[in-house]
C-alpha cells in the first residue's frame, strides 16, 4: 500500500511536541491566572461568525487576510481578532452584562497572511478589556499596565518595560501645528520610527506635506526623553494651548500617579512619545511592552483606550481599554531566543512501574493513592522488559519512578528512584506522596 | 445613524453569558485536571488543516458536514473531530514521541450539521487516547473507564453507569451465525436499539437479509442481562467456537477484573451487549456512559479500542484506545435539566470599594495585598454613588465587599460585608485574606 497521504500541516501554523506544549500551556495558565485574579470574566465567542457581522468595520489588510467562505447560502468568516467579537457580544448582550464589564478571552484567531518566519496564520490572542457604559474612569488605564506587569513578572522572562503614551497628547500636538487632517498618516509613520529609522520617517512625512520645520519639531517632540517626571514636565513646558493636548497630559500624569500607587516599580514603565499604535480606534492611553534584553522581539503586549467599542452595532457609547498578548508569536520568539524552559515531556511527577504481571494490581493501587493526594501519576502497563520501562520514564523526563516488585509488595513499599540523580531507596506507600512533594 | 449591523451569532453556535461561562470553564478545568493527573500529555493541533490530509479517510456524512473552503489555491478544512488530527500527528511525529503515547486534547471541532435543539456546529470535544507502537496492553482498556469514573465523580452530576462491551464478542457471534459480511450493517442497526425500539430494529435486520430465527437469537443475545459476572458466565455458556468471540470474552473479563483493581465501584460499570458504537474503526472494548437519572441525555462519554489509528498515513501499526466527552452538548443538556450550578457571575471572591476618591489609593493597595495572597479580587474604580457601587457587587454575585472610607483608612482596616447575609464588620487589612478564605 503506497497510496498513503503524507501527514503534514499547513505552513504558518504552529503545532508543538508535548514538551513544548506543556511549556506553552504553563504560559497560558499563568496569564489566565493573573487575568482571573484581577476579576476579569471569561468569554468564549464562536470561531465562525457571519461575515456581515465580523466585517462590519473591517477593510483593507484585514479584509484581504480573513478566512471567509460560504456554507450553504451563508457568508461566513473566522474571527481575525477578539475585539470585534467582544464589540458584537457587548452590543448584543448589553442588558445582561454588569458594567464596567471586565472580560478576558484567550483564543485562537485566524489571518491568512503570507507565511514568514515568526508570523502565524492561526494564533492565540490573550486579551483583557474593560468596557464602561457611557464612561470609564482613568484608573482603569493604570490597572492595565499593572496587570501586564504582574503577568510578565510571573512569566519570568527577565526585565521588561511598559512604554506609555496618550493619543490625545499626539493628536493635540499635531493639531496645534496645523495638521489636524493628517494625524492618522503622521501617527502611522511615527509608529514605524523604530523599524524604519529617522530618515525614512522624514521622507514619508515630507510626502504627506509636512513642512520641513515642522518635521524637525515633530521629531524633537517625540524624542523627549528622561524620567517619567521629567517627560511630564517637558510636556507641560511645551506651551501648547490645544485642549486635547492639555487633557492628554493630565491623563498621562494621572496614569503615572496611579501606577505608582499600584506599586509598580519605576523601572517597569516609561513614557515614550514615539508610541502611537497604528490602529485608528485608540483615543487615549496607549502602551507597548518590551523585554529589555530582547528589543528585536518588538512589543510583546500592546493596547490602549478607545472611546467607542461597538459603534457599528449600537448607538450606546461604550468606552473601553484593553491589552492583548499574542501568545503564539511570543512563544515562538522566546523559544528562538532559548528562553522557553521545557524541562519535562510529561506532567506526571511519578511513574509507577510494575516489575512483572503480578505487580500490576499493586501498581494500580499505588497510582490511585498518589493521584488521590493530588500528584499526577503515570503507570507503565505494557509487558516489556525493565530496560524498556525505565526508558519510557527517562524519555518523558518524569522526575521519579516508583518501582514495584515482589519484595516491595510484601512490605507495602516502592523502590523510589530519583531519575535525575539515579539514587533509589525503599519508601513506604503511605509516605510516597509526601516524599515526591 | 441607523445603518447599524445587527449584532448576532449563527444558529447552532453556543455562546454563554459570564455566569454560565464560569460554570462551563469549571467543568472544562475539572476534566483537564483528571486527564493530567493520569499522565496524559496536552496537544493542540491546528484548527485548519489541508482537506487532503483531514479527509484522507472521511466520507459520507462527515464529508457533507465539513467546513471546507479554498484560500488562494489551497483546499482547506476545519477539523471535524480530534481523532483524525491525532492520527496525522502521531504518523508525522512518530520519531519524536514516546510510546505508549498518552495525549489529551480539549478543543473545538466543527460540523455544519442542520441546526437542531442540543446539536451544535462548533463544539468542544475532550478526548484522551493512548496509542501503542505495534501493541497496547489490555490494562489501558480498563484505565479508560477508571478515568471516566473519576471525571464524573468530580463533575458531581449524580450517579452514572459506564456500559462496556467488546466488538470481538459481537463480531465473533455474528460470524458464527454466518453474517460475517454483514457485521457492519447489523452493528449499526443494533446500536440504534434504544432510540428506534425493537420492532424497527427487527425490520431493518430483515432488510439486511438476516433470517427470522437468527434475528430472534441476536435479540436474545444482546438482551443478556445480570451482574457483570453473570453476563460473563452467560457469554461463556453460549458455546460459540469462533476464535474472535473467545478472545472478546477474555478481554471483557480482563477489563472487568482490572476495573475492580482500579477500585471502581461495581455500580459504576456494567457489561451491556447492546453497545456497539457505530464507528467502523472500533475493534475491541467499547463503552458509553449514562447519567442514571437522565437517560434521555444519551451517552455523555463514549469511546473504544481500535487496531490501527493512522493506516491512511503510515504502515506502522498503531493500536489505541480513546474516549471523548462532547462538552458543549453535555453542558447544554445539564443546563436544560437544571444541573448547572452557576452561582456567581464573577470569579472574584471580594470586591474592594473605595467610598470616595480619597480612598482610591488604599483600595488599590488592599486589592494588591489580597491578590498577592492568592485571592481573586475586583476593585470598583468608577466614581459613582455607593448604591451603584454595591449594585455592581451584588449583580456579579461576589461573596464579599471590602468597603474603605476615611475611618477604615485611619485604622488600616476595611468594612467587610458578607453580600449574602448582609452582615458587616471591621476587619484589619492584615487579616482580610484569611477572613475571606
Amino acid at each position: 500500500m503506497s497510496n498513503k497521504v503524507q501527514p503534514r500541516i499547513l505552513p504558518g501554523f504552529m503545532e508543538l511536541l508535548p514538551e513544548d506544549q506543556i511549556a506553552f500551556n504553563r504560559m497560558y495558565d499563568t496569564i489566565r491566572g493573573v487575568y482571573e485574579r484581577y476579576g476579569f470574566l471569561p468569554l468564549d465567542t464562536p470561531t465562525i461568525e457571519l461575515s456581515e457581522v465580523l466585517l462590519a468595520k473591517a477593510g483593507g489588510e484585514t479584509e484581504k487576510q480573513i478566512y471567509r467562505f460560504d456554507k450553504g447560502d451563508t457568508d461566513l468568516a473566522l474571527r481575525f481578532d477578539l475585539t470585534v467579537p467582544l464589540a458584537r457580544y457587548v452590543a448584543q448582550h448589553q442588558q445582561d452584562l454588569v458594567f464596567p464589564f471586565k472580560r478576558y478571552q484567550m483564543s485562537k484567531v485566524f489571518r491568512g497572511e503570507r507565511p514568514q518566519k515568526g508570523r502565524f496564520r492561526e494564533f492565540y490572542q490573550c486579551d483583557i478589556d474593560v468596557i464602561g457604559l457611557d464612561s470609564l474612569d482613568i484608573v482603569y488605564d493604570a490597572e492595565m499596565p499593572a496587570i501586564i506587569c504582574q503577568v510578565f513578572k510571573e512569566l519570568d522572562f527577565g526585565s521588561f518595560t511598559i512604554r506609555l503614551n496618550n493619543r490625545k497628547v499626539l493628536n493635540g500636538f499635531f493639531s496645534e501645528l496645523g495638521y489636524a487632517d493628517k494625524i492618522g498618516d503622521i501617527l502611522r509613520t511615527i509608529d514605524k520610527l523604530e523599524k524604519m529609522g529617522k530618515e525614512a520617517v522624514n521622507e514619508e512625512l515630507k510626502e504627506f506635506g509636512v513642512a520641513a520645520g515642522d518635521i524637525e519639531r515633530i521629531l524633537a517632540f517625540i524624542a523627549i526623553k528622561g524620567s517619567n517626571d521629567e517627560v511630564l514636565a517637558a510636556l507641560k513646558a511645551q506651551n501648547i494651548a490645544d485642549e486635547r493636548y492639555q487633557a492628554g497630559v493630565s491623563e498621562l500624569e494621572a496614569v503615572i500617579g496611579y501606577l505608582r500607587r499600584f506599586g509598580i516599580a519605576e523601572e517597569n514603565f516609561r513614557i515614550d512619545l514615539t508610541i502611537a499604535r497604528g490602529l485608528d480606534y485608540y483615543t487615549g492611553t496607549v502602551f507597548e511592552t518590551m523585554l529589555n534584553d530582547y528589543p528585536s522581539m518588538g512589543s510583546i503586549c500592546s493596547g490602549g483606550r478607545y472611546d467607542n467599542l461597538a459603534d457599528y452595532y449600537t448607538d450606546q457609547k461604550l468606552p473601553g481599554i484593553g491589552i492583548s498578548i499574542g501568545l503564539t508569536r511570543l512563544f515562538y520568539q522566546l523559544k528562538e531566543n532559548g528562553l522557553v524552559k521545557s524541562n519535562a515531556g510529561s506532567l506526571a511527577r511519578v511513574i509507577v512501574i510494575p516489575m512483572g504481571e503480578d505487580d500490576m494490581n499493586e501498581a494500580i493501587a499505588v497510582a490511585a493513592k498518589v493521584r488521590g493526594e493530588g500528584i499526577p501519576a503515570d503507570v507503565y502497563y505494557q509487558q516489556k522488559g525493565m530496560k524498556q520501562k525505565m526508558k519510557y520514564a527517562a524519555r518523558l523526563g518524569i522526575p521519579y519512578a516508583a518501582i514495584i516488585g515482589e519484595s516491595e509488595r510484601a512490605s507495602a513499599s516502592v523502590m523510589l528512584k530519583n531519575m535525575e540523580t539515579g539514587e533509589q531507596e525503599a519508601v513506604p506507600v503511605a509516605e510516597l506522596a509526601d516524599r515526591i512533594r
